[in-house]
């Protein structure tokens, strides 16, 4: 029976194996729910890189958009935010139909460490349900890997990765991770209300002072994009469900 | 107000600040849960080693007892195991009144990475209100450090980390970390049967399946020792509640 294990930070990867394993990287605030609402939403694909600079040169090299943030709003000179509400039909600048390179400090950090795996999704409660589903057909041991806060334990990643192990639980070994236990547990308090339970968080707390209360909202929201699965392929992220 | 955070894994400790702050060490099973006993019963000082080599070097030095295990069971060649027994009453060797060097692989790497702290000090179930009444004659920010298991994320040092932060909740901040909300709400989950819940724990079945779930009944005695903390002076372990 494969298992659902989870890293509740990526400077705990390398004690992790990743070989044989499906690496699922959530960064729920907001990276990991962009990305899952822009391929879900037209954008062709995905290039995700730690440093603004390299994110714009990405954007040269391609013709393609970009998105960053740093401490919270856009960083200036680039195309949108880190906000997922940039690839909804009707914003200001339209996505559909292009690729975008999207800076984000600890989303991409996860994603760049966790190469290794043998195949490398993005997760958020918007796409659960076609992480579960992948998950599945893999057959394959999941490692969660949260991107946390600066490499800090982080409340929305780990919760997701409860809500995971919850959907896997009944042909996936949940039990045998006490990090996975503990994340089962939490999304069970969570579950109930899981916007009053993930107020409490000290990174969300942070970022509803940044008035993006509207984009921890859309975050929270379960399965809005339940046949979207962003794949990493060669040097990019795609939507397997477009194949 | 001062605050409690709490960190996961020895591995993670880089990236908090020791420097003001006091650095609580647990590792519940067993090796805390044991020192404090000792402690708590006679024994003068602990001298505590990652090597098995080395404790007997010390015991050699300093002419006192050597305790080390090795996957569960205690090591050839040393007077006692890892159980806490070994320092009650009435146990086969006599305790009182003698040193002890431990080695415990997981426990001493986060004392010793944990000694840039203003004071590192000894945390179990059993001397939850010393520690707790310690951190409030302090007055410092409280990093509790889980020893884990090989480094990853262990159920009963974080739920001790949430017991504790439970305790100083009305003087101290202890929602301004994630690690410490999960804790504490792990805890108040685990509170009404502690045994019982820690019985789901990998490593709590890992070693009831070594015959020592006495042992493990024993570690969560809540209160046991309400005046034993063992203190880091130089280097070794003493009762500040000796001086």
């Amino acid at each position: 029976m494969p298992s659902v294990d989870i890293c509740f930070s990526p400077e705990l990867l390398p004690l992790y194996q990743l070989e044989g394993r499906v690496a699922v990287i959530v960064d729920i605030l907001r990276a990991t729910s962009s990305i899952v609402t822009a391929l879900a939403n037209g954008v062709t694909h995905v290039f995700a890189t730690a440093e603004l600079d390299e994110c714009t040169a990405l954007g040269r090299q391609h013709g393609c958009l970009t998105a960053a943030e740093r401490n919270g709003v856009q960083a200036e000179g680039f195309d949108l935010g880190n906000s997922p509400f940039g690839y909804l039909p009707g914003s200001a600048l339209e996505t559909r139909g292009r690729a975008v390179a999207i800076s984000t400090t600890n989303g991409t950090q996860a994603l760049r460490r966790s190469l290794g795996a043998d195949a490398v999704v993005i997760g958020a409660f918007l796409n659960l349900q076609a992480v579960a589903d992948f998950a599945r057909r893999q057959q394959k041991d999941v490692l969660v890997v949260c991107a946390g806060w600066k490499g800090q334990f982080c409340l929305e990643d780990t919760v997701f990765g409860g809500a995971l192990a919850e959907r896997l639980a009944d042909t996936f070994d949940v039990r045998s991770s006490d990090a996975t236990l503990a994340a089962l547990h939490l999304w069970q308090q969570a579950k109930p209300d899981l916007e009053g339970y993930l107020l409490q968080s000290a990174h969300v707390r942070r970022l509803n002072h940044l008035e993006a209360h509207q984009d921890f909202a859309f975050c929270l929201r379960l399965d809005e994009y339940p046949a979207t699965l962003p794949i990493w392929r060669e040097d990019r992220l795609v939507n397997l469900g477009d194949r």
